[in-house]
């Protein structure tokens, strides 16, 4: 484990620490499945969180600003966030009510969130976004112009203090619970897509492309 | 719509003003389809998101509050916080990049949570929790005990200033994008359950309950 993917005492999972996972990897994976994330800033001691589309490249988070206008409007240098993105895997139903659970893959990222100013910069961090989200869309349609550039705003945030908090398995129960007559288990929960429903606008023009058609996530279950 | 229910200029949509809804009725329709919160909150102006499930009932929020173990020792009297609610329905496909966008619908409430200290009023809020989960599942398991509700700590946010954010329907284009040779629509997204899986320490004991095998919410797709 390299210095930078040392926890530090405000990512090391506290609670639960076995569930507490720091490696690149693992984060990454989690990241890479998922594509909304939760944002959180402060406004004087106020909290705000904002559900948001990111894109990852290497070790870098790139997220549409416009949902994040109230913060871009206090920032010059950077705003620090909490980037938080969670799969939800399923119930985990115990034999009491005090062992009940989820299992679920999280990942909570601290960092100063920067906003791109340079055009090439911008355009290249959508593109990253594009792919995270739907790859094969990007070159399928118009692309921004000089006017939409300037009308959205992306930013940046370092993967640099981060960590990922998972559960799998079985419910796990006191030992007195286990001859409880009740039935204990897991009901998973996953994300699936419906059928494409075409803009009424088509009139028939154009099939279903097969990055559309096809989509999936490795497990689309995402929080 | 009574002054409870007014947006505060913490709350009114800014971007996209048109999808902000402020009634009870549209924010408690989202809050009970999901289970999952990001509740956020700032310490010495670093904010943080933490994952966590909650139960609704009537004008209060109660959240699970060991996944918020940070938070709590931070405060007596209670701690502001901003808590979030995302459904996503589907990716929104335009003929430019600049125009695709996602169904969703969320809720934001900001407020002040408070610690539950009285065990009776503890041990109705986690069957509130429980049941807002999985209705039936409280009454077939064994019931805290006076150890385990001292180790459980719950809070109650009070839903008084709080806003939702819908988009629904197709995309909408630039109107000289209509004619770009390109499919559009909208790939929808629905969370499913699983077959349920035995905890292998059943051995094949219990059956699955209706409860399990039938569970679904009007539209489970929860972030």
């Amino acid at each position: 484990m390299s210095e930078a993917e040392m926890p530090t005492t405000r990512t090391r999972v506290v609670r639960e620490p076995e569930r507490g996972a720091y490696d690149r990897e693992t984060v990454y994976r989690i990241l890479d499945e998922a594509f909304i994330c939760h944002v959180g800033f402060c406004v004087d001691g106020q909290p705000f969180v904002i559900p948001t589309s990111y894109g990852r490249k290497e070790a870098n988070l790139y997220i549409h600003g416009s949902a994040a206008s109230r913060m871009l409007r206090q920032m010059k240098e950077g705003v620090q966030v909490c980037i938080t993105v969670t799969l939800l895997d399923g119930l985990v139903l115990a034999r009491s009510v005090f062992n009940h659970s989820m299992n679920y893959r999280s990942v909570v990222i601290l960092g100063k969130a920067t906003l791109l100013d340079d055009p090439e910069e911008k355009l290249a961090a959508l593109r990253i976004l594009s792919e995270h989200i739907i790859p094969g869309r990007w070159d399928d349609v118009r692309q921004p112009n000089e006017r939409e550039l300037k009308a959205t705003s992306v930013l940046r945030v370092p993967i640099e203090e981060f960590s990922a908090k998972i559960r799998t398995g079985p419910p796990i129960d006191d030992q007195e619970d286990y001859l409880f007559p009740v039935w204990a288990g897991v009901l998973p929960l996953e994300t699936k897509t419906g059928n494409p429903i075409d803009d009424p606008a088509l009139d028939g023009a154009h099939q279903v492309p097969d990055y559309v058609r096809t989509y999936s996530r490795t497990h689309l279950k995402v929080f």
